[in-house]
């Protein structure tokens, strides 16, 4: 395959992210007995580093996994949403959007 | 028009900017039946990731809401607040003001 | 004077730090009646958006001072605490101590 | 020694890292009366900027600790997450997976 080296990384950058999450969501699903809903916003208010403090791990188990879950999981989302924001700002939306 | 490139991308970053917060805000008073102010802090909050736990969504339809809006909101301030913070001390005031 | 652009920077950096600091603290103890202590805890939580919940601005005017003040603050800090890592790791400490 | 300047910094920075963590967790488990795995959660969770609210330094003498070491910690980790993040998405695993 000749996929551009830019497609390539978004890529595997969207597929790192997706494999974090989905293992971050289904973990606490299992340890500490919630719902997909209630994980899935567990898991993103801990790697935004939110922490509302509405719903954190709470059993030994969950705070383990959170130990190396979330850094794993901030570091992609921050890089995530860092390269997506300048990318947002520096390359693509604002000459299209002026070119109008 | 010839504006330069830099003002583009500030122009656009701000604008970006107001129509995520403010649809924040205006999602946050509907969805979760918050004042102005409190839907402002609320979502400041949210977006600055300092989620003090004194106001978070707590319905359904604001918690999908958030969901969306506040890791958008987030990425867009940080590269907001980290841009004009490398600006003002490499590029600008540090010159302007050591020249007086 | 000749001073190096670097320690220029530098200056800026910890005057712009300490002024932005030194407002929320003082602002913080006029509007929200806290000691120069719990002032300068809930400051330094705030723009290290830690937020954990233990304090936070609970008036009127504290919290319109806060939205202004804890994001300047917040990317001055951030800004201020990722230089300073990059320059640790990438250019003094690491060369140093591997020579001894 | 003739190990490649990439790998001293790597080095470098799991030191700072560890030497940071180490001593916040050693700290807060004198000052704040803590058991090591709780001191290590509340560690991970300010350094992170996290904050959920569960545990946080509540003596003066374990305050005072943080205000140094939790900005400290938290501007080496993030550094460390953000350097990993994109030296694993622009570097090395998107290259090497690809190649499969
Ligand atoms: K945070
Ligand atoms: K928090």
């Amino acid at each position: 395959l000749d996929i551009p080296v830019g497609y390539r990384r978004l890529i595997f950058l969207m597929a790192a992210t997706a494999v974090l999450l989905g293992t971050a969501v289904i973990g606490f699903m299992a340890l500490e007995d919630l719902s997909f809903f209630d994980s899935l916003w567990m898991t993103i208010i801990s790697v935004m580093t939110i922490g509302y403090g509405d719903m954190y791990p709470v059993t030994d188990e969950g705070r383990k996994f959170a130990l190396f879950l979330v850094p794993l999981g901030a570091g992609i989302v921050t890089y995530a949403l860092g390269t997506s924001a300048s990318y947002l700002i520096e390359k693509q939306l604002s000459e299209k959007v002026w070119e109008k």
